[in-house]
């Protein structure tokens, strides 16, 4: 069995491990040399580039994702030669562009923010003037990490983003109490995996601390964000991890905030945390292998991510301090505010398990 | 941080998860190309050949093994040209000889059969003699998994090994209720990690199924166990995993079988089924890090061998039957009565347990 990833990120290094357990052969199509997947990198070369990412399909089974930016161009000639690409082109298209996102949703009659196409300051004046006079606005495509994301609160204020050419999505600024994230795994052949719902803690819109489960998610919200999930993940047609990132509200409504179909930062706790994790049933299900249990190891997962670094020179206190504390490391270079790694501490006392994955993550700032 | 492992089996290749996990980087002299540790192999060359050994060693912060067949003039030699070598090549030296791991252990005060160092025929017939007429002979060199070691019922049981030159060991055949092994982790600055003692159930002197911790182990035993283990690691000077095989035998003494300086098939279970593997550990170890938490997930864990597979194309079949059951892929050809994977489930009911992993490893029949 051979998957085939392309990028070569934290995401495909993460896949490597439950690869070996499995006996699964892991084939990596990296954009650049030393990569954080540099152990099963077999290929370096652009992704945009149909040539070289036929030539890398040719020798898999499948074809899946460390991101969402391999060009529809690029997934329709991989489709039309055979190969079989999970998730496949029409839900990725989905996760690609923000505007097609919440035009899906909305037609599914899933919860959304309120939200506009907007295509010049004038448009999107006149959804600030219904909306309290404050809005998010989301560029449709490449954005991450809170990048291509604004709060606007005049008429002008994406007008560098409009220059540039295209719609922009604008939505309401929804008050949020949290931000939730639930996990699924689908199969082609239609099975589902389920993990709790976990609770996300953004900083400067990067993903900073996850609890899982979140904390007083049993009974209906655990009910509905599951639900949601699923019915993303039937309706799309989505195949591997899907996360829909949401928004638990000041009235306590859910709403959807983001989708990403690949393992996610909010389900990295899963690798320490859960009998399956995302990295493993992502595989299962693109390969189209039965599920994983989805249960956890103990009542709470605390995963807390390390922006910056080094991580590796700083074992030696942190691991003394916390040796309980699992650590991963991406092999990236250490930059201020990059994300470098993440640890993860389980347990069931929820303020030692949060206590000691901060203190381990504090290690390396 | 970078690690140098001689020998591409499938416990190099266990390394593999937790060294990109803590993003240290893992080497590995195999004897051929398509090992166990095919992603990390960065080398294929003979590890009895001086040169080739000091050439990989050049590039890594410590050598440590997959096995214990690495002569002492290559160790010696490493040493010598300022490689650290863990465990160290006096410690090597009592897991590679089975005559003076006897002698050493004595000399330690440690309880092991009873034994003789024989040269002749004539001598292993007096042992037989004053030892109810039947021993157990073993060569010093060279056995695992069965090989090298006989019962014998009469003085010229072991002729053909005589004939090969070199004493061998003799023991009285042990009247044992079970084996056990235990599992400690030992860093050079002193530090010990001790895992919980095990049962290990072998077919055909093969380890066929390991249960973690060994039922009904708490107190007396599970104390002698650790004791046991920790006095040969320290007295030793043993660094990194080492495992100690026991007998406990119908009279309830604790004898010490074999040792093991390197992780070892009674510890599989700890991939799964504890905070921190013995392979993370081992890396951990020799790295002189601060060592992980031993404790358990759940109060059963249960490691039964796969003997023969093929493994990958019957998961089907597998997952979908045992959900909760992790599985364990060495990535070697399926061959009868070889060792290709393992299969790991935990939990609270050791019935069921046993029952998911038995089942989950006889689709691999």
């Amino acid at each position: 069995m051979r998957v085939g990833v392309i990028g070569g990120g934290q995401l495909a290094r993460m896949m490597i491990p439950p690869a070996i357990a499995l006996g699964i052969e892991l084939r990596v199509l990296s954009e650049n040399e030393g990569s954080s997947a540099v152990q099963a990198t077999t290929a370096v070369g652009d992704y945009t580039d149909v040539d070289i990412v036929l030539r890398f399909a040719r020798d898999v089974d499948v074809i899946t994702f460390d991101h969402e930016h391999v060009p529809q161009e690029v997934l329709a000639a991989l489709v039309e030669s055979g190969v079989a690409v999970r998730p496949g082109p029409a839900a990725l298209a989905v996760a690609q562009d923000k505007l097609l996102m919440r035009e899906e949703l909305t037609r599914l009659g899933l919860p959304v923010p309120e939200w506009a196409r907007v295509a010049s300051a004038a448009e999107l004046g006149a959804f600030l003037e219904t909306h309290g006079g404050s809005a998010v606005v989301k560029t449709p495509r490449g954005g991450y990490d809170g990048k291509g994301v604004r709060v606007v609160r005049s008429a002008d204020g994406a007008d560098d983003w409009f220059a540039r050419g295209g719609d922009l999505l604008v939505e309401e600024l929804v008050g949020f109490r949290r931000e939730l994230a639930q996990l699924v795994a689908r199969r082609p052949s239609g099975e589902l995996g389920v993990w709790p719902v976990v609770e996300s803690v953004q900083r400067d819109g990067i993903c900073a601390e996850v609890i899982a489960p979140a904390p007083n998610s049993s009974g209906r919200v655990a009910d509905l964000a599951a639900d949601i999930a699923t019915t993303v993940a039937e309706s799309l047609d989505v195949t591997g991890v899907l996360a829909v990132e949401l928004f638990e509200t000041s009235d306590e409504r859910i709403l959807i905030n983001e989708l990403a179909m690949r393992p996610h930062n909010t389900g990295h706790w899963s690798i320490d945390g859960a009998r399956t994790s995302q990295f493993e049933q992502h595989l299962r299900a693109v390969l189209d292998l039965p599920l994983g249990a989805t249960g956890t190891h103990r009542e709470w997962s605390v995963m807390v991510n390390v922006l910056g670094g080094p991580i590796v020179p700083r074992y030696p206190a942190a691991m003394v301090d916390q040796p309980t504390v699992k650590f991963h490391d991406y092999g990236k270079e250490a930059r201020p505010g990059r994300k470098v790694g993440h640890v993860t501490a389980i347990g069931n006392d929820l303020d030692e398990v949060v206590y000691q994955a901060r203190a381990a993550a504090g290690f390396f700032e």
